[in-house]
């Protein structure tokens, strides 16, 4: 998707503060943090939404999640942490590939109005 | 589990409104909704948080996203739905069996407020 920034960011177009990337899933911290940690972690091919997200998606989102509970703890996030997806208009989704968030730290809260 | 609520709706102790159940998950409306449309997606093995997910839990986590996925398109939310994952105390995490909070419907933004 060559207008779709997520896409610039795996491809390298756009530089990213990359905290894991491998074959299937690139994770960096986000632009604009809303907590004191919070990263993102994405697919690397196109996947717009989780409504687009079928049965054989499944090895895909397991890896993410896994990628990002593990980053959770390399984090220092062992207290916990809230992981987000936002999900079309109504789930205010900003950028039209999928992403999960981690928001964690003692601000984790009130971080959570803006999200 | 004896003493965990999940473990008891998944062995049918405790009555729950199950919208799916397979061998590894089940998924049921939350008691307490705070959107229009509010279930959740919970392993059928007593996995306490996401602090306890490591790569071996690829596969489940997979399957909890894809029926997360699967379900929100049943319940009606093309427009959009938010995934919540609430984990340990700055998570505000409420029972320690990992559960995936789907939330949807035009009131879903003030209802974030109460998770």
């Amino acid at each position: 998707m060559s207008d779709c920034i997520f896409c610039k960011i795996v491809a390298g177009d756009i530089p990213a503060n990359k905290l894991f990337e491998d074959d299937d899933v690139v994770a960096f911290h986000d632009i604009r943090p809303a907590a004191p940690v919070h990263f993102l972690v994405i697919p690397k091919a196109h996947v717009e939404s989780m409504l687009e997200v079928r049965a054989e998606h499944a090895a895909l989102m397991g890896k993410i999640m896994t990628v990002a509970a593990d980053l959770a703890r390399q984090q220092g996030l062992e207290e916990g942490y809230r992981t987000i997806v936002n999900t079309g208009r109504v789930g205010r989704q900003e950028v039209y590939h999928l992403h999960v968030h981690i928001l964690g730290g003692p601000d984790v809260l009130p971080a959570m109005l803006k999200h």
